[in-house]
């Protein structure tokens, strides 16, 4: 099968790795209008050959697309108008929108709308992670508006990569993807931004910083070109959580101030209980 | 060397290993009021034997004192009082509030204040790390208030165990942990609050929780009875760097409010300056 990847970042080739070791593709089209990362891509072996849009469409079986919420919500239509038999999968991490925006499209049952759930706070081809994917959940949103064998190929290609399916309406991935993972970069942001303006010896945070430190900050490390369009596109959910996060820091606060440590246990007890959820 | 290890917890163990491995300590005491954890560390072989404190301190060269901290301001000066030519370190994450408590000890020159920057969220002998502290930071405080004898003992094991050492004073280190190491913790216990609040299906908590989640949530499975005494001794620190921590978040809130995503992302390229800083 030959497979068009637009968006030749971490998601797009690590990915790209993956067909390729699991026998899935046969030959990967690279298209990126950043020719930094397609040369990268070329260069070690993500993709095989460079195209435009236009014939690399036309090449294609399967068109996945990974690249940032805003461009894919851009791209899309053009991309349905622009294709016949082949299937179209985008790999972003909000799902609403996309939804929408291709609902009345003539060609939308060529189209899956999905998440696959792995990242890292890194970018770019440099960054593929070798076993990316294994073990985590792929998200298939709207299923009912895809083709059968359309949906049918996008899950075979999930299940050879690993991933455990998982279906929902875009409206509850949105929701739930605030809960687990967008608040979790804000945080890791603000925390970055905490650290930097308070701790004026640079050198300090770099000699102390122990391992729960680099874990809670790490995510802070990660891309505002891919994460603005997601905070802008999931604005409402995201600022539902970030509003209950901030009443939850304030509660720690407040224990301190008035020396409420009985308090202040329970709280850490009831966090605790992630423990129930998260192994 | 015998070496007496007063709390058989994840610290008091893991360094008991490596004290063992390196060949630092021929024979380990154990000392726990906690039974379930002194059996433990018998069977797992952490202790070679359990005593009660006063003959454990008799029997050693070196104590080391690895107690929540508001057990090791309470023990410490009993301990004192009852050693002579015996070297008695500290592991605890605060230091202003034990080097006070023994300032005017006759025995004080005996006593090394110690905070090796090594954890996991994890807690008990059954924890125990076996590369523990490899790489990261010892910091001892108030060295000048420790006899040369002493401090070159305590030096010598942090550096057979691999550590780097750094010297500081308590005021200092304490401000210090509060922003790497203690605010990380309470952003990890609030995020977890936040979310068993708003996502009352566990269930898609624990499918769609990716990587990003389960490192910046991880913190929260950290034990109260550690963490309470840490805050109780370090809070105006800790109140101090979380009320930054709070306006950081108000700053995220208000960008999604007011649809300002070019402040939000001078937010989050600002944020990224921690990569300067970690790896």
């Amino acid at each position: 099968m030959t497979t068009t990847i637009i968006g030749t970042g971490l998601i797009g080739c690590s990915l790209a790795n993956r067909l390729k070791e699991t026998g899935m593709a046969e030959r990967i089209i690279g298209v990126d209008n950043n020719r930094h990362n397609l040369e990268d891509a070329l260069r070690l072996g993500w993709a095989d050959e460079a195209m435009d849009l236009q014939p690399a469409l036309e090449a294609a079986q399967l068109v996945i697309l990974a690249v940032p919420v805003d461009v894919a919500v851009g791209l899309l239509p053009t991309i349905l108008d622009n294709i016949s038999t082949q299937v179209v999968m985008d790999v972003g991490s909000t799902k609403q929108k996309i939804v929408e925006t291709v609902k009345a499209h003539p060609n939308r049952k060529r189209f899956v709308a999905t998440h696959p759930m792995w990242g890292t706070e890194k970018s770019g081809p440099t960054a593929v992670v070798r076993d990316a994917f294994k073990g985590q959940v792929a998200v298939i949103c709207d299923a009912v508006g895809s083709a059968p064998t359309a949906l049918a190929q996008v899950e075979a290609l999930y299940d050879v990569i690993g991933m455990k399916r998982v279906y929902m309406n875009p409206a509850n991935h949105d929701i739930h993807a605030a809960y687990v993972s967008h608040i979790s970069h804000i945080a890791s942001f603000a925390l970055s931004l905490t650290v930097l303006e308070k701790e004026k010896e640079e050198d300090a945070i770099f000699e102390l910083a122990s391992g729960g430190f680099e874990s809670t900050v790490r995510l802070a490390k990660s891309d505002p070109a891919m994460w603005v369009p997601i905070f802008m596109q999931n604005r409402d959910n995201v600022l539902d959580v970030l509003n209950e996060h901030i009443a939850q820091l304030r509660k720690f606060k407040s224990c301190l101030e008035k020396e409420n440590y009985e308090y202040l246990n329970e709280l850490i007890v009831n966090a605790n209980k992630i423990k129930r959820i998260l192994k």
